[in-house]
């Protein structure tokens, strides 16, 4: 059991690091439950459809107009009512299986019901830590934070944890782009801002992983999150978003936030109504666009606290609307996504409890993709760096689970049982001599020492120890093999795309 | 909403204490998984008969020897050997469900497999709070615990939180019932600590609860926990107290406590056996000393650290433990228990993290009853008040769950989405206004105020909300209806068995 660091060199101070080694992609644990009743599910399927055939959704941009008039709906003043057969026709060209390629081949992604993908606290205004505090996300923050994704098996998707707000908005692409390239071998995010950022983006993800228009469009290698403006109403960014990304077959997570009570109704029914309505308007869009165009079916429900208009998360309604949006994901066969949450502004007893009880209804409720899963405070207002480490070791111990432990002969251990008297132990047990080494989950963040030990260490709480893990992390980071190639392809075209004055981002 | 405690009063000051009602009794929401191979739980079941006829089991009372051989064990040397036909038989007597009464009738409960019972942290040396520190446990804290577990309906009985170290060993047996029957209304606890104690905490039973000697025989009022002494050890007062609560009706909670790579076989599927093995020569005891003794099924598994030997929990192998735990109670048909736990210090993130991993896994497995569901430290060995409250905040979401959200024609809110327009909000819709003050779950501990209010109130952490919390609750606690009475008739019993110079425990 030597104390080596994951790159084998031995820890020098701090921690000892141990980074578990996962598969690249993981499948669910577990069945998925059925928490609400079945009928119920039917009602909220139906409701949603009589949502977009009656009362419609406002659309934004004409040319988004313009597809869904022409595949068959109809305009009422500033609303578009989409019908039943449209909806159902979307779901019958929406596949229900397809991949995300990786820069790193090994780590593309199948996006699929079964799966089990985590991604980490994403689209915050603002960082924080330990050492430095809470300030606005800057392009510092904002690679710190894909250093720490690239470093943990269990974070598949790089995300925009902090928003670099140091970059000029019309600029900001190239900054995200180069450093995923630069600094990640995962599959990369491009945010619809608007059709001339997503297709430099999309260049630069051509460039940068040396693909072919032909071999782009051929395969999802991005994806994107479109939010719809609850209640009804798709915003003209969004709008231009599914069409550009559904043209180049690229990946759409199509998410409204529905937050019971504030921007969704009260009812964790009514709330699932119209997340379920917005969502397959988005997909009947893309579908209209390119049929076949891979949609992942978004949820992100929780409510909001009455007294205050706060949003909340982990709560049992948020639980609630997860588990209900995994049925409605199998209602219409769809990979779909969920998130976790928490409202607590530092990584304490409470962010863990809210982001545990979240991260289990998700499991529960076999979301295909976890967003937010590591990292998020203050309701995505700031990603924390002591709660992505504490987060991972959840994230950790979940993959741990995800591969049965041996029950063969040898380790049904009737002959250690047999070897160990009554009043004895196994620690020298000949199984425990030969399994020691790997039998267990190694923690990350967790300190199993005892009170006395403990407070001779300086009684030092989760989340302090988390300061020391992310710390070394990045100061021991290398980017991943291959990357210093793929970003240098980037650089005479970020170059040239800066002198002509960047892209604007659409209103 | 107006701003009240559970007593009625308004709040004089500190966090707005929100306590959760719930019904006495919950059921699990969610289906049992099947995480391992139904032919693994087979081989588990199948090697642990083997383990009981082959190797034995050694039990150190000649009374509880004499029963087992006359019921058609074996025995060489020191062993016992226990035939499958005698498991066979055993669980075939064992009832699938029985009660469990209380004081107040209306907290009386039904042990059987698809009920979810919770129990807090119990049988810890030491307790520790924000304001006292960590303390050797005392009468004082044992009561304080009482109040809080009375105190809450998520609580299903209570326990011997902290050890009252402050009283005689042999005349601690009249603090626990004395206590439990002035300060509860809820199932009590009594300790096997050999027999002359046992019989007197029944007299105190029969006496407190005003029943007849039938009456008390013919149905479960209380349980004791039976930890035999792994591996394949079932030492005097544990065998002294199967033979007593089982002739007297009362439920064994047989709990094999397997720390694999300890006092375990280093594999989950060992220490498995290993478990099994013990509870089914306990259940076969009890069966042969009273057909029909109720019996849990007891399961209380995790690991250790193979650097330290220190114990672990809120595992990944603790939680594999526990889902394989509960199909192997399922395989045999019993109830069962289950246990959550940390080996955190403190009620910081660690504590948070570990105990919702192990609480889950113990709702994925359908634990029947799941201790130390709150308030458990240090693996045990403190009793936490602030991690009491923490805990108590995951128990009342799961409750919450166990009444589905409504999904009539009104929750599903058609007329509420055609009453907001797009780029409105539903805070004054109709819907929103007849439920808005019932709508959500109101948290205990969790704060959701935003970063600059809750920096603004001090950047209080949910640990230290937590000790305004428990500091209200037993300000301002009161004795349940009755309970006083019950008390009463305690009193001369227990002034005359103190002179008498109380009893001692046994070895």
């Amino acid at each position: 059991m030597a104390r080596r660091t994951r790159s084998g060199r031995k820890a020098q101070s701090g921690p000892f690091l141990q980074i578990g080694h996962y598969p690249a992609q993981l499948r669910h644990p577990f069945a998925p439950q059925d928490y609400l009743n079945p009928d119920a599910i039917e009602d909220i399927h139906d409701t949603a459809l009589r949502v977009l055939e009656n009362l419609g959704i406002k659309v934004l941009l004409p040319e988004a107009v313009d597809l869904l008039r022409k595949a068959g709906a109809t305009q009422h003043d500033d609303m578009v009512m989409i019908g039943r057969d449209m909806v159902q026709a979307a779901l019958e060209t929406a596949p229900k299986s397809f991949p995300l390629m990786a820069a790193n081949r090994e780590k593309s992604l199948l996006i699929e019901p079964a799966m089990m993908i985590f991604s980490p606290g994403a689209g915050c205004p603002n960082a924080t830590d330990r050492l430095r505090g809470r300030r606005p996300g800057d392009k510092e923050s904002y690679e710190e934070a894909l250093k720490l994704h690239q470093s943990f098996d269990v974070i598949h998707l790089v995300g925009p944890s902090a928003e670099p707000q140091d970059i000029p908005a019309h600029l900001r692409h190239y900054t995200f782009m180069q450093s995923q390239i630069g600094l990640t071998d995962k599959p990369v995010f491009v945010y619809a801002r608007g059709q001339a950022q997503v297709e430099e983006s999309f260049d630069m993800i051509r460039l940068g992983l040396n693909l072919t228009d032909k071999e782009f469009v051929a395969t999802p290698w991005t994806k994107t999150v479109i939010n719809t403006n609850s209640p009804r109403q798709l915003d003209r960014p969004m709008s231009r978003g599914i069409i550009d990304f559904a043209r180049h077959g690229q990946i759409l997570v199509i998410t409204p936030f529905c937050l019971a009570g504030a921007m969704a109704p009260i009812t964790v029914a009514g709330a699932l109504v119209l997340q379920h309505a917005e969502a397959l308007a988005g997909i009947t869009l893309a579908q209209i666009v390119r049929p076949g165009a891979p949609c992942v079916y978004g949820a992100f429900g929780s409510n909001v606290d009455m007294k205050s208009g706060a949003p909340a998360f982990g709560t049992p309604e948020h639980m609630q609307m997860t588990l209900g949006s995994g049925q409605l994901a199998r209602h219409i066969g769809l990979p779909w996504r969920s998130a976790a949450g928490t409202a607590a502004n530092l990584a304490d007893a409470q962010a863990a409890g809210e982001t545990q009880q979240s991260l289990w209804a998700a499991l529960n409720a076999n979301a295909t993709m976890t967003f937010h899963a590591a990292g998020w405070l203050e309701g995505g207002l700031t990603f924390g760096y002591e709660k992505f480490i504490n987060d991972i070791e959840a994230l950790q111990s979940i993959a741990h689970m995800v591969k049965r432990p041996d029950m063969d002969q040898s380790a049904l251990g009737y002959d250690a049982i047999e070897e160990v008297q009554p009043g004895g132990h196994f620690f020298a047990a000949a199984q425990t001599m030969q399994r020691y080494q790997t039998a267990f989950y190694p923690p990350l963040v967790a300190d199993l020492a005892n009170f006395g030990t403990w407070t001779e260490n300086g009684s030092i709480t989760a989340e302090d120890r988390a300061t020391k893990i992310w710390q070394t992390i990045l100061a021991e980071f290398k980017p991943p093999k291959g990357s210093e190639e793929r970003e240098g392809r980037l650089l005479d075209y970020i170059a040239r795309a800066r002198e002509k004055g960047g892209a604007p981002i659409m209103d």
